[in-house]
């Protein structure tokens, strides 16, 4: 049965900035064979993040980078094919570092979690129920605390993670106000995420359409931008903001420094804080996390939108497309059916 | 007996930037009489602040700016001289808002404390018993958070604050590494203040001396100055880093606002976080905390310098001068004499 092919998008070589199609290669490897301990995973959904970026650039960062040859890492969910460990079997759905390649042979302690089962689709648990919805959860709540009545700015506001941040911190009591790119980014902002208002960062009049969504200032802003857009919500600070640091989309490349306006004043009038915030110092904690987010997605109260691409060929330039900002909702590519129920929420695209 | 002349420093124009001497002019008043309620104070210490450059600006901040042609905002130490409230008496000394001048009639609950009869010198209660003291206090240990063995930086080491701030990380056992301007300041953070490491970031070799300070680097910075001193502190943030934004010294001014280097990865990269400190959210502590650090400053675990200017007609030059860094710890104006015994500790100028 591995005569099978395995196709895998390896990193040819090292992008100064955002990675683009031609930094990668598509090649055939063989399908391997799992020894004692491991696993054989059939990947379905690939993940598409921002944090890609760092994973391929040389510049120090918190995880290693990908070697150049190497098989691009990434998310993925997928079928147990063939098991040499106890702890898993054919049949199963499992999430992991399985990167952007039809099978992996992974030993079995770094899955991360089997799924399936809830009825919920697989997909979810790269994005609403995977590392998108838990990097959310934690990071608004733990960094951004909210409080009933505040009010909450988030950046991408209808992307993966600031979907998601949206909808917790109205379930939490807030006033929501979400800022993304284009009408109609805006409309789904609105319309499916509920944000009390969503302001169109591309319009003319971005700021007056801010000032007038925030009368009272902001008290907590989620950003995944770190450029122009932060400095007008930073100019619009409440005493006592929070401002969770969660991702630099808006920024081309960081060697150089991108220079901006300085910060200290803003954080020294308002008695402000900005954090940065990453999952991985909260993983341990997810179990109870992913139950609470699953719930609320089961309820309707955290609806969320996937942009799925079809076929491995569509991975080398899809991180390029999401600093585009061509995708709306969590960006996954499917290389196998997805044999679970499809999601019976009606918000899906 | 109220024939006697009080000196005012009156703001005259309201400067872009740093205040300078031409900003202010001095005018000679009548001596006013105390209404009910009310306390006649004779000033003999006026306190000299960067802060102040804050309170004649027309930017929006903190406090309401200095009226042009009204005397200057300032604290001070003097001694009651009439009493038309019972919670005071002639021969009190008393700490407050007093303003620039030789006398000042203020309500009496807006006395911020009786001092003296601690021994210790009343020019204290304006610096390392005073605003200062109390500023280094709860930025430090509030905002910072320090713990015994990490690595304490602070901006401004031999200031009025930053002197106060590496003492307190020492005592609660921190690496404490200082940053000031010129070898005579360098010298007095490692003599006087005990500093572990201290390095002059004028120097040719500063950013060398930076990474011999803080080989496993930075766990708290605490900033005065929110220029290329941070931008240097900021490269080396150890994983959890906390960064104190108590002043802003070396902008000169904030309209428009100064560019610098954007801070995002790194606070994302570290998960560190930055934080602006007012004293004033905090005065309502300040009893317990400047029992703690009286004690501190009478076994010799706290020292202290001041940098004291003699003559009123030396306050309209004196901002500019604390901005120019010619100052070697508090700064103060003595306007009359001082008849507490001086401090009879070694270390004072």
């Amino acid at each position: 049965m591995h005569q099978r092919v395995n196709r895998q998008v390896r990193l040819k070589s090292r992008p100064s900035g955002i990675p683009q199609a031609e930094h990668f290669e598509i090649v055939e490897a063989p399908v391997p064979d799992p020894s004692n301990g491991q696993v054989l995973v059939r990947n379905i959904y690939l993940s598409v993040d921002p944090a890609m970026r760092g994973w391929v650039s040389a510049v120090a960062n918190y995880s290693e980078p990908v070697a150049l040859g190497a098989v691009m890492r990434s998310l993925a969910v997928g079928r147990v094919e063939e098991s040499r460990s106890s702890d898993f079997h054919p049949g199963e759905y499992v999430t992991g570092m399985f990167g952007w390649q039809d099978y992996a042979v992974v030993d079995a302690e770094t899955i991360e979690r089997e799924v399936g089962g809830s009825g919920l689709p697989i997909s979810t648990s790269l994005g609403v129920l995977g590392l998108n919805g838990l990097t959310a959860y934690f990071a608004l709540l733990e960094i951004g605390q909210p409080k009933a009545g505040e009010t909450v700015v988030v950046s991408t506001a209808a992307g993966a993670v600031g979907s998601c941040v949206g909808q917790i911190a109205k379930i939490k009591g807030c006033r929501t106000v979400g800022i993304a790119g284009g009408p109609d980014k805006v409309r789904v902002c609105r319309e499916e995420f509920r944000y009390d208002s969503a302001v169109d960062y591309r319009a003319d009049d971005f700021e007056s359409a801010l000032d007038a969504a925030c009368p009272e200032g902001v008290d907590v802003y989620f950003d995944n931008t770190a450029g122009p857009i932060s400095d007008s919500v930073m100019r619009r600070l409440a005493v006592g903001a929070r401002m969770v640091i969660c991702g630099t989309a808006s920024i081309a490349s960081w060697d150089p420094p991108p220079q901006g306006p300085r910060v200290e004043r803003h954080l020294l009038v308002k008695r402000a804080r900005m954090q940065g915030f990453l999952i991985f110092d909260h993983v341990q904690r997810s179990p109870d996390a992913l139950r609470e987010l699953e719930s609320w997605v089961r309820n309707g109260q955290i609806r969320y939108r996937e942009d799925i691409l079809d076929g491995i060929e569509q991975a080398p330039g899809s991180i390029a497309g999401l600093y585009r900002g061509e995708n709306l909702g969590k960006r996954l590519i499917r290389i196998a059916p997805d044999v679970l129920p499809r999601d019976p929420f009606p918000t899906q695209t």
